[in-house]
């Protein structure tokens, strides 16, 4: 009731609350027909309702609503909205576009410079006690460091804000599809993923920052269209441009980009990134303008950088963003090894969608723990922590010391805390080529697996132990109660696995095992994330070498195709177990079996033209639903005739500026006191609230003329509209609010509502369950 | 009406033909109000038709449809289809994508060799004339070569496909948008593309193959979709997946990526392309295939360019296939020299602007020419092609000879066909610095003027007099009968200017010329074409180096937005002045005050559930419309109601398998007898033309039932509708036909139907003048 109470409209996942049936309110004749309906449909909802609760563990999640709400206001408004308006919201969306630019860029630079000074210090003293062979104690600095960091990384996540956990990604995908999960994108969690994500990589997890980083980017994004805040001062009526879900939406897009861009440094990666993965719906405007903001991000972290050369960021040094030093390869290759790099694409794709697989299992698990409540969350990550501290100091012993290469031009062993030749526990002159890969941080492990030109660097059993070690553990670590991205498991384990492979394959072929590690971590990506252009992209510009585009391409293909015959992609399987109702580009084949009509779920509420307030607000009051249609009724017309909608929102600001008039056929006020912008979407949280409303006995008994605030545009529907047509308008117009119109006449103008709801499996099938064999 | 015999549904700009008022056949009652109305809308679209036509000088437009027509054989269809038919389609598809691209490849390359060895045969004849000091003979053998390529371009372009004049980006964007015009994408068109554009550009014309590589891959594509040929025996039932716009409009997305990625050697950037300039619509799915399509050209480009590196392909050597060699520079750059690289842009988009203006201007001038007769063009052709020879041979007398810099890798003065230092008129140990620009082929002055790092190799002067030169012969050759790209005149112009403007500034700035050149090209590019990720990627790729990359960015963003203020990118003015009728993402702003109705134009033709063979035939005679609303009528039902949209092409179909039935009562056979792919969309020039059916008389009195092959999931909006929310949906869902349907009951069930003419600006303005003030 609390989402309700806060003037928001809410969709529940299970609507069992709102199907009471209550006799519409007028229409005399009619309503012969359609009241029967109601009660069957009724009756077989509840058990789909029930499927959608069990496949759904967040609760309250609300649908967006991108349809432009062309009643007599908005048009008022567009007759009287002078071209200097128009200005004013260009150079907005630009300077927002900036902005989130601006920010993204910020908070990586301020990421990896956290991460880098953290994990460098840590991993500094550490070794210092190696080299006095002091071991114990080193254990216990490394693990107890790493558990101080993953508990201050937990109690974030676990008592601030939940919904910072994990990688984000599949959420911001869901939101650009157009369902907003409770407080996913509000300020608590941006704060929580932006210092969660630096603990939690220091913290020596095998997780990384890119999902994290597209999580911030989005909530700066959704910051920035809350229109202002009257509680610290920040009003200006600008703001009231971005008072809407489709101008929040491209706002979000652009911040999913950036944190791509700033994540991996690659401005034309994230753009393919939001394009390809995460939006929903795309036009050629925004491509430019999310262009722009990359390219913001790109600059920002270039001059940090530069900045940083002077050697004044701490321990930051060169490093934290990745960029494979692979440059050097030319690759030239014959058919032999184009043979191999298939068979690396398809063991890939298989590796791959097994990852996937294990992820889900191991999600669901999790998810019955993290449940019971913040405590147990915590105890979750100090185990895996504890686990992750284990295997980094552990398993280096299993390797045995090799002595250094006569002529490196890296110092050998590396006393620092960044390098390629790790000491550990070897006497000197020698390095420990496990330890180079564990006892670092993830960026640099991975920038030493795709270092060109050197077979013998790594031990083939080393890098086999390592493969299934960062295989495994980050399987087990994704779905902690951190903010944990994907991206860099998966590269660890392909580019280990790429290296395995380049090894073993060596007599085959020429391409250099640095290559190799390369193709690996792509074949991986490729199988788990299903993304082909923006990874191939992203994979370039970290690279820096265009030579090898067809090799990455190639194994991405092959990769995605193989892993496609398995399971889902990675995002979308979180997405479908969070129990967000996504809506899918393409109709189920089923659906072109049901006509729109068929799925429609009473009971309707309606509102007659010139409505009673006190109608209104008991309306209101009783039902969670935020469209009505409105319809022009006996005695003002001869037959009643379907006007509209009219949104829950809207009847809100009207009984809050009491637009009323005393008597049905008087001339309402609703246009002179009112422009379009007071209907503006409230920010998250500061909707108008119903019981906060006072209405007198008196003004219960006023009327509110409907037609000004009617949407006489809605989309609609034929009932016996196809419903895999249906889905595709829905779907293609970012509607909320479909309304299904009868065939013939002589009916009530309108047989019901289609929304998000409508449209998932779980309704369908539990109405039709016979359906589910012709699938 | 030769269009209308062959059977094809063919859609005129000025529809007056079909504009006459014939009393709709049925509906006893119930028109009272419709009459009136058509005859009013009438009266108001003679004149509209006239607007549409001095606009436009393409008469005959065909729409395309992109609808799924889910009639009852596709839902039979849909039920026995055996998953074996899924995987079969799934196969065809990426085996038609492997082709696209190795077509596509295989075109590029042997483009290039004809082009290399070409043109390189021209200059080397004539170079050893000039050594020789023959400069009259030099010159005439120089244009008199050029002479016969150009007239054997012309000619081509003249006599045997009109169509392939032209860049053919626009006609592929406005085929991609819906719009087919009459054998734009037909095999005589991909012939005379292919070799007028080997032609063209080897006669030394100021044109580029890029434009004709992105038509020609478009062509390759279509003419895959084309479902085989019976008159080759190319017949498979496996080509009757591609029976629909839909399926061909993706293989022609392939294609238009395909061309850039054989052109450019740019895989992502000719995805790009696709997505951002060449298609309207798009979808994840649709990115993949483009990706591999691309990736297949990328292989196919390079194998065959490590064969040619034996010498075995003539004169091809490396070139061709530009790649800039700015690899070297590292850009390093402050804040001076952001600011001039933003002068530097915003220059560049007011000339870019200005370019587009002069083509616009030029264009229409050489339209009017052109239609005089192909004599009339082939002339022009000469015209400019001995004003393109004089301006490459005599401009260079006035650069003075430089004498060669001590210590360079190349040979100086270069005495092959390729190289930097062009000899020309100058005593030994000297070159000429415009000849090495002007007396080359285009591909090899871009790798020039590129050039890193040597302020002095070109004069200030001399880069001038180049530029100016460039600029207008690029603006003087477009429009002429060749096939003629716009990318390599807009990139020559804006390196030259950015070479020259990199010169004057070198006092404020440390960047490289050869860098700014780049930026310079990009400057041109962005206020030209418009584009921005693709371009930014495109010329990524060319260069091979990722760290420009903001710099880039920011000059396309800064280019783009100061050209928008003026005019439109060329292409969409193209496709304006052809008249295509291309349907903006955006509705127009006056079409908020417009309802759907107000737009319909009749009059409309209706047919009854069970249609006499009769009235069939006699309607499909008087008019061309190509989708007719099918109402069943009393005595069946009580009331007239909207059973769904029956398309000319299927009528066609059933007329010609003659499923009759002879009482209307009887049971039709046309689901026994007919599968829903015999109704597919045949290729081009392929379809039944109703005087080739003969029916007699008494066949005429038969019925046809025509429930069976009624699209009952044809979208529709009311009345009420606002024009611009209709428009939306028109495009969003790649419509051809809308069905207008009453907003109150005891009207007939359909007002109207609205196709892509009637949400043309013409159209509307026509019939609301004052909206125009408005606008």
């Amino acid at each position: 009731m609390e989402m309700e109470d806060d003037g928001r409209d809410v969709e529940h996942m299970g609507k069992e609350e709102d199907r009471i049936i209550i006799s519409s309110r007028s229409s005399s004749g009619g309503l012969t027909l359609r009241e029967p309906l109601l009660v069957k449909n009724n009756n077989r909802l509840n058990t789909t309702s029930q499927v959608a609760i069990v496949g759904a563990n967040v609760c309250q999640i609300e649908s967006l609503d991108y349809e432009i709400v062309e009643n007599d206001l908005f048009k008022q408004d567009r007759r009287l909205g002078a071209k200097a308006e128009i200005v004013q919201y260009a150079i907005l969306k630009w300077t927002f576009a900036l902005l989130i630019g601006l920010g993204t860029g910020l908070v990586a630079f301020f990421n990896n410079i956290g991460v880098e000074n953290i994990a460098g210090f840590k991993l500094l003293l550490t070794n210092h006690l190696m080299l006095d062979h002091k071991y114990h104690q080193a254990f216990a600095l490394y693990a107890g460091c790493n558990m101080v960091l993953a508990i201050a990384a937990a109690a974030l996540c676990a008592y601030v804000a939940p919904a910072a956990a994990g990688s984000g990604i599949p959420e911001v995908k869901a939101y650009l599809n157009g369902v907003d999960a409770p407080s996913i994108l509000a300020p608590p969690t941006l704060f929580v993923k932006i210092f969660g994500s630096i603990f939690g990589v220091a913290a020596g997890f095998v997780v990384g920052k890119e999902g994290p980083m597209v999580h911030t980017g989005a909530c700066i994004g959704n910051l920035l269209g809350q229109g202002g805040s009257k509680k610290y001062g920040l009003t200006w009526k600008g703001f009231r441009y971005f008072k809407n879900d489709r101008d929040r939406r491209d706002l979000i897009t652009c911040g999913a980009a950036a944190g791509v861009a700033g994540a991996f440094r690659a401005p034309v990666g994230g753009v393919l990134f939001a394009l390809e993965e995460a939006a929903s719906w795309w036009r050629s405007a925004l491509m430019w303008r999310t262009f722009f903001t990359t390219a913001v991000v790109a600059v920002v972290l270039r001059g940090f950088m530069e900045y940083c050369k002077g050697g004044i960021c701490g321990l930051f040094g060169e490093g934290g963003l990745i960029m494979f030093d692979v440059n050097s390869v030319k690759p030239a290759y014959s058919i032999p090894d184009l043979l191999v790099v298939i068979f690396l694409g398809v063991i890939g794709g298989l590796l791959g969608s097994l990852y996937n697989y294990l992820v889900d299992k191991v999600l669901r698990t999790y998810n019955i723990i993290n449940e019971k409540g913040p405590i147990f969350k915590i105890i979750l990550v100090m185990i895996i922590s504890f686990l992750t501290s284990c295997c980094s100091f552990g398993v280096p012993w299993l390797s045995k010391c090799i002595p250094c290469p006569p002529h490196v031009g890296d110092q050998c062993p590396t006393v620092g805390h960044s390098g390629h030749y790790k000491n550990f526990q070897c006497p000197p002159n020698h390095y420990n080529d496990l330890a180079s890969l564990f006892f670092t941080t993830n960026d640099d492990a991975i920038r030493n697996l795709f270092i060109a030109g050197s077979h013998k660097r790594f031990q083939l059993s080393s890098l086999l132990i390592f493969f299934v070690a960062i295989y495994f553990l980050g399987i087990i670590t994704y779905g902690i109660a951190i903010p944990s991205g994907l991206f860099i498991p998966v590269i660890l384990a392909g580019a280990s696995y790429g290296r395995v492979a380049g090894s073993l394959l060596s007599p085959f072929t020429v391409l250099d095992v640095g290559l190799f590690a390369l193709l690996g971590a792509a074949s991986f990506l490729g199988g788990t994330m299903r993304m082909t252009v923006s990874l191939c992209v992203i994979l370039l510009e970290l690279t820096n070498n265009l030579l090898m585009l067809p090799l990455v391409m190639l194994v991405l293909l092959i990769s995605k195709s193989v892993a496609d015959c398995f399971n889902k992609g990675v995002y979308d399987q979180i997405v479908e177990m969070k129990g967000l109702p996504y809506l899918e580009v393409h109709a189920e084949p089923y659906m072109r079996h049901l006509v729109a009509g068929d799925v429609v779920s009473g009971p309707l509420f309606t509102f007659s033209g010139i409505e009673k307030v006190g109608n209104i607000v008991h309306t209101l009051k009783v039902t969670r639903h935020n469209g009505f249609p409105v319809i022009d009724e006996p005695p003002f017309l001869e037959a009643p005739e379907l006007c509209g909608l009219v949104l829950r929102s809207h009847l809100l600001v009207i009984l809050k500026h009491k637009a009323f008039t005393t008597r049905p056929n008087e001339r309402s006020l609703i246009m002179n006191k009112l422009r379009a912008h007071d209907f503006g979407k409230p920010g998250s949280g500061k909707g108008i609230r119903l019981d906060d409303l006072k209405i007198s006995e008196e003004e219960m008994e006023m009327y509110v003329d409907m037609h000004h605030i009617t949407n006489k545009s809605s989309y609609t529907v034929v009932e016996t509209m196809s419903l895999a047509k249906t889905a595709v308008l829905f779907r293609e117009l970012g509607l909320r609010h479909l309304l299904v119109v009868p065939k013939t006449s002589g009916r009530p103008p309108i047989v019901g509502i289609l929304t998000r709801h409508d449209f998932m499996s779980e309704h369908i099938l539990g109405l039709y369950p016979h359906c589910n064999s012709r699938k």
